[in-house]
């Protein structure tokens, strides 16, 4: 056995780093001397990186002339799915006849490659990406990595296969109708399904090109953020691909309000739903708010996808196979795409306006909570009873998945445990487009550091730390500033409709720290206050704490709240009370030099009250 | 002929909130007596509205409780086309056999009708609104307002007839190809076509839903402007609406640029060439730059809704009418709509990879150019060369609008003069989605006051202030604040970085008004100075003019800035040396208490070249 097997990104990355180019060179030649294709054994491979294609591949990362050290995937192995081009490799979509080879990288494996991976294999797949079982292929039917009797789940079945069992740390698949979900949570791996259009698609065969994304699979966490990082790039060439928000959720906060269906459908399994059950819970106690909702709609959507004419996309792909070379293609995929020709142009439109119907109700129920947990699938299948009935398996698989491209959804799916049978078990994260860092943050803080990784020998491979995510992810970017808030804008005074307008909210009241002079400026109208610091250590002015308001302000609109500030009134920032420093207003010194000082009242609403009471006790 | 012809909505408005109850009812039906149907001479009008519709509407007018002053639109007539429905009027489509009483308003007459706004009739189009020529409907040829030798052009011809004749002051047309622009081009009006989704089209008759827009016709460009408020909302029961941006573009700015076709398309028309250059000529004087460009990518779109799919829209829409009821279609519309039977749904997804392919080449010219400037249509038909070629004739109309929609764009369409012939010519001001504004905008500074409204006598309507918009849209938001930075954040200097990372731009170098002082802060790391503001009347104390840098930070940044100012600086008002008030570095009195004064120095960049010089001079 060779002794890089089950090493995550990290292993690698820090094994080559260290090593000479020829000892790091010669690892990965070591590594693929392990590999047997299809031809001989392992139907998981379709082709096997050869020495030619790794030394090539060497040499060009040597050319970049790039510090090891800079290059976060420096000298790592990856598979790739069989429909996604890789230069010197034929891509097959697992159609022999359909063979061809590609003039240059799809835009993924460029990206990866230019940040220092290597390509070792071409992963088998259902054939043209049409199926979730794994089992389509005329280079051989993925067996599952912990059982030759059970389908290792598609259409992505090698690339899911060959991470399992710690071949490579990571590979990329594709997830068009959850091809990238179950054979992650078949084999016990963590599967990014993406943001439609936040990876590119060019250079990968269109299976349904409105709908398609490459996924990632990896043994840990923390390795699929990582290729998310480096991948999640906008490219101009691929007309579905789409600009990631520079300021994408990164996180959820404390307690997330995620759904779970009503009455989930298992058809039939025994073993998976109390699996469901228990990781529901394990979420519920780490804070998570836990509702139950009706997935009528999400179910609908995914009927869409069945009975609507999204298989023409397919068809459009490969019109002139489906046209002209029947006895080429799988029987089953033949008969799903032919399909297509029974839908007109006026019945695409028509589904069309029915999914955007249907995505209004979904948007509803998103208004009211972060996500979906979901099962990832609801069967583990016998490779028996998919032979028996392989449309129908197939569509049962697809239940939690089907909807989620559809409905333009982000999906994280992960590793939940064992069931009784010792096969795995995974749910599936759901939430709005680009949440896909705040779905990672998620599972970080639900996945046990003693979680079994892959197929590997429990006892010897484990998560621990790597599952924790890079911090530039935990960073969460605050969304508010905390401002002070000392006289005119106080809730009910005559400015507070400023801190409305910018869609500030209330934290809460306090006061500051003792080190404040307070003062009634002259000439303001409406009248203002200015807050005047004094040292701590001024024995003959001392400061007082003065009451203040603390309002969140979003960031964006900060700029606005800060040109309504008027001289000699600004923003700076402001002790308070409990030693904390927030933002908040400050006033220049030739404001208060010649103005009344009303520390003495400890804070402008209770001077306001006092000299307002004074007028209306006048006597006229 | 009634008194109100040629009423504006200002002029409208004005009457009836000025008049009694009674008074302004009458006022109403005196107009509607005033109008005939097409079974009385007049094709614009499929259904005027009856004393009863009127008095209906007037009662709930007044039901709404409501001041008058408060209503924009209070009593003021509007008139619909007919594939838009209004509750109590029957929806024809201008297909005698498709007619149906509609239960709700469409929610764009809903939206208008609480404005105050009063349905006075339904109007003539091409059938199904298929057709940009206004002759295609069994209720009659709208006729041109100019000539009844000429079409009015459509498909909304009646909304753009009864609007050019002034019997209303607005109308609503719908453009899912250029019905709401072609009519306004031949008839002497402003033609709003708002940008995809920004108007509701529940209720309306789908011509290609993915397409269809609600349009305005109106006599002046402020009345559009109006409606256009009152309109555009978001409506969650139609699955094409979208949510227009808080904050839209309101202006191009001072400079505009401007694209225009390198070799303009006319279809052997010659007269309206002059008046296209005159007119881009008269922008160039505005101030607008303009480009010639290569309009390819945009005639390749508008190709694609010819030959492509999109008809498909149209044949979902009627379905039941074409498979069953051929006799009962007009025979152009059918035979177009029929064709919809050649695709299939494959068809459409390639036709749509097609167009998102187009329209990135299309997003590219859109990025280095503010917007296009295009002849509204190159034609001026008359009834008998439409009669003898149909298809080719409207599909020669449609050369600058069909590629609008499928491009996302917003679209303008102004009049801008007459020909030696007499009939008036149009061009269209084109923009990304949701620059509705500032295209208004752009419009407003082009068209000239003293210009004849509609097909009204010359002498006695002009737009006078009719174009001028209401202050609400021509306040442009800045997209940036100038901030006066004056120590740490020059450039150069230890903190600009800051400034970079919030993507502010240097604007200029100058100094402060003659009223402040400098001080170099102790114990500041790196090493700030403190600006101090002193009264202009001290005597004791004088200020300096102290150099500063204007930096431009984007609006949306500037809270993330701010987020970075340390004690005891802050964001103030500081007061330039031409007398200008910007946002600046100000310092709290405890923070300077004890600093050098270093105002002789006149600036930061001085102090500090002198004492590093000091300290390199040293001799150790």
């Amino acid at each position: 056995m060779c002794k890089s097997i089950g090493w995550t990104i990290a292993e690698w990355k820090e094994a080559q780093t260290n090593s000479s180019y020829e000892e790091a060179r010669h690892r990965l030649l070591d590594l693929v001397a392990t590999f047997k294709d299809y031809k001989h054994g392992d139907p998981a491979w379709i082709t096997v990186a050869s020495t030619e294609h790794i030394n090539k591949q060497w040499k060009e990362l040597q050319l970049m002339k790039k510090n090891p050290e800079s290059l976060p995937l420096y000298g790592v192995p990856f598979a790739v799915k069989d429909n996604i081009d890789v230069i010197d490799f034929p891509t097959t979509a697992a159609c022999p006849a359909y063979l061809y080879i590609p003039k240059e990288d799809a835009t993924m494996v460029r990206l990866i490659k230019e940040a220092g991976g290597i390509v070792v294999g071409k992963t088998n797949l259902d054939q043209f990406a049409t199926g979730l079982v794994g089992t389509r292929s005329p280079y051989g039917k993925t067996p599952n990595t912990f059982s030759d009797k059970h389908v290792s789940g598609g259409s992505s079945a090698g690339s899911a296969s060959v991470v399992a069992r710690g071949l490579v740390p990571f590979s990329l698949g594709t997830d068009t109708a959850g091809s990238g979900r179950v054979p992650a949570s078949l084999n016990n791996l963590v599967g990014l399904k993406p943001t439609v259009g936040a990876f590119s698609a060019k250079g990968v065969v269109p299976a349904c090109k409105s709908l398609d994304c490459v996924s990632i699979f990896s043994l840990v966490l923390s390795d699929a953020q990582l290729v998310f990082n480096i991948a999640a790039h906008f490219d101009k060439d691929d007309c579905y691909s789409r600009r990631f928000p520079q300021r994408p959720l990164k996180s959820f906060g404390p307690t997330p309000v995620f759904a779970v269906p009503e009455t989930p459908l298992w058809f039939g399994d025994e073993l998976n739903p109390a699996l469901f059950d228990d990781a529901v819970e394990r979420l519920r106690q780490q804070g998570v708010k836990v509702v139950k909702i009706d997935f009528t709609p999400l179910f609908d959507l995914a009927k869409c996808l069945y009975e609507g004419p999204w298989v023409a996309e397919r068809y459009a792909a490969i019109k002139d196979f489906v046209q002209n070379r029947k006895e080429d293609m799988d029987e089953t995929v033949y008969g799903i795409v032919k399909q297509a020709e029974n839908f007109t142009a006026a019945d695409a439109f028509a589904y069309e306006y029915k999914r955007r119907a249907i995505v209004r109700k979904i948007e509803e129920i998103f208004s009211s909570i972060d996500g979906l947990i979901v099962p990832t699938c609801p069967l583990f299948p016998t490779m028996e009873s998919v032979a028996k009935e392989p449309v129908t398996v197939n569509a049962h698989q697809g239940t939690y998945t089907n909807f989620v491209n559809l409905a333009d959804l982000s999906a994280l799916a992960i590793p939940v445990g064992f069931r009784k049978d010792g096969f795995p078990f995974g749910i599936t994260l759901i939430s709005q487009k680009f949440n896909d860092y705040a779905l990672l943050d998620m599972a970080q803080k639900f996945l046990p550091a003693s979680r079994p990784l892959g197929a590997l020998p429990k006892d010897k491979f484990t998560a621990k730390k790597g599952d924790l995510l890079a911090s530039s992810i935990v960073d969460n970017m605050p969304r508010t500033i905390p401002l002070a808030v000392v006289g005119a804008h106080l809730t009910g005074m005559p400015l507070n409709w400023q801190l409305q307008k910018v869609e500030a909210t209330l934290a809460r009241r306090t006061k500051t720290a003792d080190y404040y002079r307070l003062y009634a400026l002259a000439n303001t109208v409406p009248t203002k206050p200015g807050l005047r610091r004094v040292l701590p250590s001024d024995t003959t002015l001392r400061g007082e704490a003065i009451e203040v308001e603390i309002w969140d302000v979003p960031y964006r609109n900060f700029g606005e709240f800060v040109s309504m500030v008027p001289h000699p009134l600004g923003i700076g920032t402001i002790e308070l009370a409990d030693g904390k420093w927030v933002k908040g207003f400050i006033c220049e010194q030739l404001g208060y030099d010649d103005a009344e000082d009303i520390t003495k009242f400890g804070g402008w609403r209770a001077y306001k009250a006092e000299t307002t009471q004074n007028l209306e006790s006048k006597p006229f």
